[in-house]
């Protein structure tokens, strides 16, 4: 069951009916087994309706995040050599029409297109066969399209669900988006469990506030900047039973955040996963959150976990394997062998075990930024402040944000012939705006002579962020 | 959790904590990755301590059926080339020395063996290490063992809690033997889900009765016989909502029995499956047990069923593909290969599917007969009774019982100059307590003329079954 707000919902049935339809429609598209398509669509129920019927006619998903720009999301339309692009910008269809089909997704579901399908179709996968695509920056800072295998995500959902007791009575909240797996992942645990789920467009605290109260959602998912604001809202002394509390992901909570929701009553899972993992890695149960302060908590069922330690102290990048973990980044095998260890995937992520195993991130690969639970790579924002000419040095770095968690900052060295300092910031700002995702565009821009370099060349992040710290309070 | 009688109890670090012992003494006996070992133990403490040390020191459990004579027992400890045999009956010890090792019980628990057993013993399994090997018989009365890997029993485990809305809080009554996939899954269900189960070395009504009262076990793991007597004793107006119901494998319930429990209030998930799919294939849901009266229900997720139609009836014989279906059989490379078509398991059942894709099943596999939850194939009494010299001619035929289901009934022809029929079915009888395990045993012979038979020399069956329980009424 898919509920929607204005009380509207779609039954199981409902929606495998509508699947069969798109699906024709896409057959008759001439979309067939492995062809990648684009779904370049926000939480509605057709794009739910879309990746099933993508599913049913053997097709990959490629997710795109809405919020990226034109630029950007043509760069990974190109990338996978997508055979169509579905989106409800017509804006953004003509600019991606020179390079693929496109399909406006009104005209999908208005289609009076019936071809025949046999009835002996049978939707059945081999594990490895790819279900989807997401793109994710790196330390380079060009996107790679991560590989999610049916297998991937089908254990993700039962070994989430078992991990956090989900049953068919439930009903997960999802605002957070469905072209991440955050949101992705939930549309599979319905379908696995058979627990239904509410889709918001948008996040609005007031109508979770409300869903909650009036029990018709069981567990959210949530980023954190999402829990500041419904902590805000929330004004009751109850809460009902029902209500199994927040699945947490997308960096870390504030300690006293925490603190107060627990002690109104929530239960939080705070998580830690990756799109390369297909969601949860590790989640910490409510239970243990007062005893393990600062984990993340312990493995999903099957995934396992180690640390690839750097001294003495057990302290190291934190590796993955298990049926969770991708097969790697398409048409990039000599990226994907290099994510690998011993067919351990190396997360980047710098954490530590405690004596229990449970995981406690120190440091998050290398320099990501993560704001509003969106992940952010500087090296992406500091090449294209580099292409302007008079830009010779470049360090984006994330400073803190009350409301955001991160916001990234820039900090550039300008060649020294530059004379009007304002007039190059336009210039910058105006790059950013035309090339990057608006949450991607720096809060700030700081030139300076210099920037702090290590004696192998390398910018000092650390001393940086320090400064702007030091700076903004 | 494991839940014992009289209240006692063990929780998973203490389960952990004897596994890790008695994997010490495992290694101190020489055991090592890939040995079968024999248990031959009831369901005990013990019993499930050793099962899952034997996964720590990533050797095979051998699990033995404690009903079976011990000629029966010897020849599945020589077909899978045991290394040790574990039991608490020093005289079946005393019959197997000449075989293979042997070691007590009690010995294991007693033994002050510490042997050095690396801290970083990892204990990880690819899905396709064996885990188990269980006996079962077939049509050609030889028994068979049935290769069960990790990947089978944790995608049973899975697929099966998410089914039947298993979460970490129920507790799952087991006194179905852990020798079969029935009891054994029970234990894999609680490693995955986190859930206790009650231990019960054998069924007890009363036991059950007061323990759904006290809402000590929330699901409980029953045949029809035990359902049966379970009715008999159940005299209460109300059932706790903690208990979920029972699931009900191993033969068909009687209608009127299900009517009856159900009016009670009572949940029936009633199911089929088999050894070689390590459990359930279908389960049928409570809420649907009044619509698809007859059926065993829908498949597992992640399980495939078809049906290999016989004709354009839509009736044909039952095949299984998905994660839990077997790799096939100890040391029988052909009779695996010819259990399998085109990735399909062959149940030999005969069932058909309704619109909704329900299952029914029409047919047992060729003559099985299910007595008690135990399958008895008649090949295997055949053999033993075709063993004597004055026997011409055998068919033994499975007959209603009210207690057991069915019960096994010997039809025989002897050859002519016998005179004293009488001491030949003494024989017969001593020959079948000497070969078999008592539930085999023939309730009555039958010499007859001759025995009814096709044009092709096969044996009318369903004829003589329709005679013997003419006779019987």
């Amino acid at each position: 069951m898919m509920h929607l707000p204005r009380g509207d919902s779609l039954s199981f049935k409902e929606v495998d009916k509508k699947t069969e339809q798109v699906a024709k429609v896409l057959n008759g598209a001439g979309i067939k087994e492995g062809d990648r398509v684009s779904v370049h669509l926000s939480n509605k129920p057709e794009t739910v309706i879309i990746l099933l019927a993508l599913q049913a006619v053997k097709a990959i998903a490629h997710c795109v995040n809405t919020r990226l720009s034109p630029e950007e999301i043509i760069y990974q339309v190109k990338d996978c050599s997508a055979a169509l692009f579905i989106s409800d910008s017509l804006e953004l269809m003509n600019e991606v029409r020179s390079i693929t089909k496109t399909l406006e997704v009104g005209h999908i579901f208005n289609s009076e297109n019936h071809i025949f399908m046999s009835d002996n179709d049978q939707r059945s996968f081999e594990w490895d066969d790819t279900c989807s695509i997401m793109y994710t920056s790196g330390t380079t800072g060009k996107p790679k399209g991560v590989i999610q295998s049916y297998g991937n995500h089908y254990h993700s959902a039962t070994a989430s669900s078992i991990h956090l007791s989900i049953i068919n009575q439930d009903c997960w909240y999802c605002a957070v988006p469905i072209f991440h797996v955050s949101g992705f992942s939930i549309i599979v645990r319905s379908l696995v469990t058979g627990c239904s789920f509410y889709l918001a467009e948008t996040y609005n605290q007031e109508e979770l506030c409300t869903l909650i109260q009036q029990e018709q959602v069981t567990i959210a998912s949530v980023v954190t900047v999402m829990l500041l604001r419904f902590h805000e809202q929330w004004n009751l002394t109850t809460i009902p039973t029902t209500f199994k509390g927040f699945l947490v992901g997308g960096g870390p909570v504030p300690k006293w955040l925490l603190q107060e929701l627990t002690e109104k009553g929530f239960n939080l899972f705070q998580t830690y996963g990756m799109t390369e993992t297909c969601s949860q890695v590790v989640t910490l149960s409510p239970e243990k959150a007062a005893t393990k302060i600062g984990s993340v908590g312990l493995p999903l069922l099957h995934t396992d976990i180690k640390i690839d330690k750097l001294d003495g102290s057990g302290v190291g990048e934190i590796l993955v394997k298990g049926p969770t973990v991708t097969k790697g980044y398409w048409g990039l095998p000599e990226v994907t062998s290099n994510a690998f260890v011993n067919g351990w995937f190396k997360t980047g992520d710098i954490g530590y075990l405690d004596q229990d195993e449970f995981l406690y991130i120190k440091d998050r690969r290398s320099d990501l930024i993560i704001s509003g639970g969106e992940n952010i790579y500087p090296a992406e924002i500091e090449s294209v402040l580099l292409a302007h000419p008079n830009v010779e040095q470049v360090a984006v770095i994330g400073v803190q944000s009350t409301e955001w968690g991160q916001s990234p900052s820039a900090c550039i060295v300008l060649s020294d012939h530059v004379l009007d300092i304002r007039s190059v910031e336009l210039d910058l700002i105006h790059l950013c705006h035309e090339k990057l995702a608006s949450y991607k565009h720096p809060v700030h821009f700081h030139f300076m002579e210099s920037l702090p370099m290590t004696s192998s060349m390398k910018i000092k992040r650390h001393e940086l962020k320090a400064l702007l710290e030091s700076e903004q309070s």
